[in-house]
């Protein structure tokens, strides 16, 4: 019986993937994956042997993921970012157990974890995740609008910094408006926000912005928007969540030739 | 002037590192870090410059971190995990802004982005964070426990999966017991729990588990605990957080050599 990895590839930058998600597409049999992921995978393994499917219908994709890897060695189905943030890697466990595995054993299943676009969109705005952070997808294609809704306005509340997933689409551009109308409802209009698109690759756009500023125009599918808490502030252009709440920088540190003498709270 | 790369190596694993935060390591001068992190990238690059410091203190590791890239060309800041995620990343941002640069130009600051726990402890435990979820630390050192309650009750409310990070130390076991009582007047006795401990070090150990089996021994600061949404569940031992809400599975899909005629919902 063979084993399924599922593996997220990070940002979709060759840099940005783990050595035992790289370990796992060089030993396998057979690479399953939407032509898109597939192509940048392609770029650094020209020579493995890839099976492309269609963008949707993610559950034919994991189901033969699955097959194949009944009857092969080792089968990765790849994802971008991590395979378990909205990946596949919960559908393949949930087909595994629905399946009815006649005659043969069902294979394995191992997640190799992957840089999830809001670490890698992050990394790119300073340092926006440094303080307790809530991800939270507005598609409500698989999700109630109200449990979205409900979403937003608890970690809006509680002062959590947000980092929003598949933040529109062509088809419900006015869901981010009503998503925008709910932070601003909570959040003073200077709080710092961030906005990434292509991340690590070729068309990265990273723009430091405020939430009075945030527009619906700003963002698409390849977005995600990080916006920050109450604390947050833009120091030298970059996106900075202190992690401690009410101990500031002491304002008047010593030049560092100081040394020793330098004041700074933990 | 040099660059300061702040560098999320991960778990701790070799393999689970990124290719540009080995690189960055790679190509540093100097590594700056605690003793412990240090010692695990010493395995994998014995031969190069490393300047460790005892564990606290933070801001003085930033501090000289900072102080080290003016001087050099390159220096490496190592972190577990992700460097922005309860990091060393903001703090960096925030001495370079507060210092006073006398005769040279401050260094240029990179966040290289690495897997956080969270991401480390999901793939071993299955597919948590399949759907919205939370990071909260519950670490009371920088933050008003009043803060942290305020998050979690919004968090277990909203049924986000949770993602506990600093779960307890000994100075502060009934901080873990009181974060308990929130969460358990919320969610479900039986609410899928994972807590995972050193993920891919020496040491590791994943347990699954639910809510009301949940104690204050199952957890130390080298444990992540992740506590599922009202839609997780275990599968085969695993934690699985569908992607959607209320479209369950086809309770009988055919068998797998039904091929096209298998029934899914996406």
């Amino acid at each position: 019986v063979g084993t399924l990895s599922i593996v997220g590839v990070g940002p979709g930058a060759e840099a940005q993937i783990t050595a035992a998600a790289r370990a796992a597409l060089e030993s396998a049999d057979v690479i399953v994956g939407y032509s898109l992921y597939l192509d940048l995978v392609r770029a650094w393994l020209p020579d493995a042997n890839f099976r492309p499917s269609p963008i949707g219908d993610e559950a034919a994709r994991a189901r033969d993921a699955l097959l194949l890897a009944a009857e092969h060695e080792r089968v990765a189905l790849v994802g971008s970012g991590d395979a378990g943030v909205y990946g596949l890697a919960g559908l393949a466990y949930e087909l595994r157990a629905a399946m009815v595995w006649t005659g043969r054993p069902p294979p394995e299943i191992e997640v190799v974890p992957g840089i999830t676009a809001a670490l890698a969109a992050a990394a790119l705005l300073g340092a926006p995740l440094g303080h307790d952070f809530a991800v939270i997808s507005l598609s409500d294609l698989l999700t109630p609008w109200e449990v979205i809704v409900r979403r937003l306005r608890a970690a809006a509340g509680a002062d959590f910094v947000l980092a929003l997933y598949n933040p529109t689409s062509t088809r419900r551009g006015h869901r981010f408006q009503e998503a925008l109308a709910i932070l601003r409802a909570v959040r003073a209009p200077e709080t710092p926000v961030g906005v990434v698109a292509n991340a690590y690759r070729e068309g990265q756009r990273v723009t430091v912005t405020e939430l009075a500023s945030l527009e619906a125009g700003m963002v698409d599918m390849l977005t995600i928007v990080l916006v920050g808490n109450s604390q947050t502030r833009v120091l030298d252009g970059k996106m900075v969540t202190p992690r401690g709440y009410g101990i500031p920088l002491s304002p008047n540190p010593l030049p560092h030739e100081g040394g020793g003498g330098f004041e700074c709270a933990r």
